[in-house]
């Protein structure tokens, strides 16, 4: 029950993954920004005028997938070959829900990627409604399944 | 009630902060990551060999404000002048939480340097520990409080 | 009439700006893209269920005046305070016009953030319609004006 | 007749390219800056003791192609098997064109990385002469062709 | 006798590397910093309530070599696969050593992400003790071996 | 005598320079490169046709300074004011040396945006040079005199 990213001694290091297949890999990954009416508002797809909240969300979660290896410390680089990103607005609770779909071909998982195109997306709504309302919470970031790699397929249990 | 982060047009910009005085700014933002009691194992500061997960978080934590910039799409760049990161284990809940300051002398707010280096930080732990458990969950990524700026002192109300 | 970039012997250096007042400086460049029928076709803004090409590349520009200081070899590094974005169509022509106008209160000027912001709207231009024009052409880019500084207010000559 | 940077339902992403083939990509583009004769004088390579602008300009370029996928939102991040920078002085018409080759071994195409080198290259030049020269205009920024891939090889029609 | 980096024209470039075969790469470099006896005290692993000099430090070197092309001009961009880093306490010559090994699957050699890492690891060992020594010096930087690709293997004569 | 990146508990932090004064600040650091005869020759300025190894590595130590605070972790991000490069060439002991000079007027220091210019400069050197000699040897990375600041001048022992 060892942790992969130290070696025997308890040293940090980027993991060993040469001698792993160059197999198609996807994560998908989720997370929620709760937020009060007034800020929820500003996201109505049809409210004329109003700027594109989600929009550039997107493009932020997009860009935050291409920037993890620069983030995260012993994370791998990689050339992802697919992002996408889902928003879904949950009218009674508030929320927006954001999903981020991560995929390469390659040695190494794309989770890290997904997980970080959800939190910046996130923290991009954050920022884009804060003058409205600096009490958002971010919630629920979690991976949903993964596939590919010696690991193979992964599903989020759905009781969790 | 407008979004600071467009113009009257609905169109996205940096927002002018060219007439705002320079002050003092401090936020102070949490978050924290729920995980199995195998995962929760490998955080305890006192078992001998076990690589350090939570000083490898806190570095990546303080990288992540440092980056806030290139990954918001609007944040203005900014010279941070203090970041300090705590971490508290809460071992009832199997839980971490993680509290991150940012200050700055400038016009700009740090309210997302705090929140993306508690982003990044709680990321970290997710992937250093992700090899024993896939499903942690990253929870109540929110601020708590900021000084400094026109706006002034702002702190979370307690009850939520 | 030398250039400031190089020293008297010819090396070139990040020229000594220590001395230079801090004072409100702003920059204005435009430019433009020239495509086919129908590749303009996809700019259209009351076009159902296109996707939205200039809000992308509004976000591209902005963030392409962030990375100003790491892209051109000798240019300073600053902290922008305000940066803007404006697209013109010109349905004549089958172009889109892009202005950038940049901001800082600082020691060195923004020309070069405005001119890069132009540079990587244009570009996103071109990377999102190029499926349908691989043909598309940049034209234009150019200072409009600056003010601040030492040399003052410089505006462009209205026949070039 | 889609874009595909854009989904079915007009949200943007970043295109699945998995299944594409790996193959040999080439892209080659080009572009001009025009100035007065007195900055032009300033890159002649004879003159003694002058600053090297274009060997500057020349890293600028191979530098900017590395960041392509830094700086334009939807762009897959690739790795570059080759970079050349070619610049041709044209003392008639007072101006230098650049011409940027790059390839990879690769799902994606190159012509983003070869367009940014490009850009990144004339606005180095620009940077390195403004102080002469304010009023320098960027020119004719175009793909010249590309080779590799499912759409095989393109060229730019010559009377365009 | 020519230097790759350079064409037949002397102009600098990014070498073709797409004719060469993806082989495993290893390359391991080492390096030095001296310093006085009150900074080596701070490295000592059993005083209690120091700070993790080295941990940070390794975490650094990792993180060197993931932007080894964005430092080094000519670097072709590549995605490692393993990265280690060792160091060795010197308490008669008040030095520590550091060793990094860097490995990849790819066309290019992986000398400059080992020596970057190295750098960056020792340059944080000085940032993190200058408080109390100014005067540490980095000594010895230096390629021990590499491996892989067609000039093979390459060893560091002992007696150097 | 504590290590001003860690606070009491021993926890790494980006230390709180809010209350400095903003004051010229100048770093100088040096090093040098130690290399066979035959890579020598490849520095000879007179040599025609010999690409520009210097001329390429003062640009890369130029940007290396941009790009410290996102190499050292706990290192405050600024804005340079100056940052010049001057190479010497030892023929008796075939090595190159590098000086690099840097200023800020800031809060902190910029020792180790010289020493971090200074390493990149080397590197490039070595990695310009590599095909004709891997044994060179990276010596002597050292800061010669910073002014400014609290601590206020600080000048190297001459017979160190």
């Amino acid at each position: 029950d060892t942790l992969t990213h130290f070696d025997s001694m308890g040293q940090a290091h980027m993991v060993d993954v040469g001698d792993k297949h160059s197999t198609h890999r996807i994560a998908v990954a989720t997370g929620a920004i709760y937020m009060s009416a007034r800020a929820f508002e500003h996201l109505q797809p049809n409210v004329n005028k109003k700027g594109d909240v989600l929009g550039i969300a997107r493009i932020a979660a997009i860009g935050g997938t291409k920037q993890t290896a620069q983030l995260i410390p012993l994370c791998h680089p990689l050339a992802l070959t697919r992002v996408a990103v889902e928003f879904e607005l949950d009218e009674i609770n508030l929320s927006v829900r954001i999903e981020v779909t991560a995929e390469t071909v390659g040695r190494t998982g794309v989770e890290m990627e997904a997980l970080t195109g959800v939190s910046v997306g996130l923290l991009t709504i954050y920022d884009m409604l804060k003058a409205v309302d600096k009490g958002m919470r971010i919630q629920d970031i979690q991976l949903q399944a993964k596939s590919g790699g010696r690991s193979g397929k992964w599903v989020r249990d759905s009781a969790s």
